[in-house]
C-alpha cells in the first residue's frame, strides 16, 4: 500500500531543515532504521555529499540513519532494498534528468507503489505528480522527458504563492502560469502552500497542515480545499 | 547589420501595452510600414488573433500596420519577406516549441542577422539569447530543444527580480536559480529589470532605460552594469 508524505517545502521561514515535519516523519518512517536519500536536485548547486549530510543531521533527531543514493554503485538495487525513501528539493529539471540518466525513474515508482514509505519535499514532491510541468524551476538542463512518477493522479505546484495584489511586477503570477498549462493539458494541478503537505495512504490523499490548498482544473474557476479533506476525487 | 530591441517587459506597471517603448520603436522601425508579429507565446492562453489585435492597436499609434505570422500559409516566406519583426511575450516553452514545429527558428535567426529589425519582449527577448534555459516560465510543453536564436552572446533573464529580503517565502530567489544554471553551464546571464532594454546595433549591445542590469557569470560574484554601457564584452 502506498505511503507518502508530499511536502510543499522542506523548511519553514525561521525554522530548521525538516523541523516542522519531524513528528509526522517519526510516525511515517516508524518501521525504518535507515532512509535512502536522493540528493539529485542539489539546491543552489550543493554537492551530493553536503546535501546528504544536512539530511543526516535532520533525521538523527528522530534516530534514523541516512544514506545518499550517490554512495551506491548500483542505484537500482539501492532503491529496491531501501527501507524508506526521501527525495529532497532543488532543481526539478536536474532531478528528473538524473533519475532518467541513472535509469531509476521506473524502479522508484514501483517500490513506492509497493509500499516503501516515501517523503518528497519541493522538487521531490513535484515528481510525485504525473508530470513535472508545473514546477517553478529554471530549465537548467534538458531532461529526456517531463513525465514523472505518477504516484498522484494530478500535478503539484509546490511553494504555491498567491498573487501579490500590491506588486508592481509585470511577470506572470503563479495562477496565470498554471492557466497557461491548462491551455494544453487536462491534468489537474494542486497549488500546495508552504507549510502544507499531503499524506497519502493507499488511495487516500489527505491535505495536512493549517492552510487550504488551491485546485486548478482545465476550463474551471480555481477552488480552495481545506485541511483534512481527501483529494483522491481529482483523479476521477 | 543586426538591429534589435530586446525588452524585459512589454508593459510597465500602470502603463499600456508597449507605450513606454513607442518613441524607441518609431526610430527602430523607421524604414518599415508593416511589422510581422509572432504571437506564438500566447500569454495567459490568449488566441493568436486576439494577441495580434492588441499589437496592431499599439503599433497603430506610430502608424505601422501589423500582420500575425499565423495568418500566413507559409511562415518561412513570411519571415523572409518581413520588413520588421516582433516576437511578443508569454510562455517561452510554447514559443520555442512552435518556432521549431513551424521550422522557422533558423530562418528567423538568419533574417535578423542579415538586418531585418527585430523587437522582442519577455519570452520574445529570451529567445534572442543562446538558450532559453534562464526563462522564468513553466514547462507547459516539451520543446525539441532549449537552443534559441543566439543573436546575443549570452542568455537573458527578463523581468529580473531582486530578492525580497522581507519575504518569508522559501522558494528559490531568481539569483539562486541562475546560480543553479551556472553549475552546469558557462553561458553568461543578464538579469534585465522591467523598464530596461538592450539596443543592439551590429556588435554593439547597449543597455537602455534608467536601471542597472545584473551580470551573472560562472564562478564569479554577480555585478551590476549601468545604462549606456556596451555588453558585447560578455561574448569575449
Amino acid at each position: 500500500m502506498k505511503k507518502l508524505i508530499i511536502a510543499s517545502t522542506s523548511t519553514l521561514h525561521g525554522g530548521k531543515y525538516l523541523d516542522y515535519l519531524l513528528p509526522v516523519l517519526e510516525q511515517h518512517f516508524a518501521a525504518c532504521e535507515e532512509i535512502l536519500f536522493i540528493p539529485y536536485a542539489r539546491p543552489g548547486g550543493i554537492s551530493h555529499d553536503d546535501y546528504t549530510e544536512n539530511v543526516r543531521l535532520a533525521f538523527a533527531k528522530i534516530n534514523k540513519s541516512v544514506k545518499g543514493l550517490h554512495e551506491f554503485d548500483n542505484p537500482i538495487e539501492a532503491i529496491q532494498s531501501a527501507q524508506g525513501l526521501f527525495t529532497g528539493g532543488g532543481n526539478t529539471f536536474l532531478l528528473v534528468s538524473q533519475l532518467y540518466g541513472n535509469k531509476v525513474m521506473d524502479v522508484l515508482a514501483k517500490v513506492i507503489e509497493n509500499g516503501t514509505p516515501y517523503l518528497g519535499s519541493s522538487a521531490g514532491s513535484n515528481i510525485a505528480g504525473l508530470t513535472m510541468q508545473t514546477t517553478n524551476d529554471m530549465p537548467i538542463i534538458y531532461p529526456p522527458s517531463f513525465k514523472t512518477l505518477g504516484l498522484l493522479p494530478f500535478n503539484l505546484n509546490p511553494h504555491y504563492l498567491d498573487a501579490d495584489l500590491q506588486s508592481k511586477h509585470m511577470g506572470e503570477t503563479r495562477e496565470t502560469r498554471i492557466k497557461e498549462f491548462h491551455n494544453f493539458n487536462t491534468i489537474p494541478v494542486l497549488g500546495l502552500r508552504e507549510g502544507s503537505w499531503l499524506e497519502v495512504t493507499g488511495e487516500k490523499i489527505i491535505l495536512k497542515g493549517n492552510l487550504s490548498a488551491r485546485i486548478f482544473r482545465q476550463n474551471e474557476t480555481p477552488t480552495e480545499i481545506e485541511p483534512e479533506n481527501d483529494l483522491a476525487f481529482l483523479g476521477k
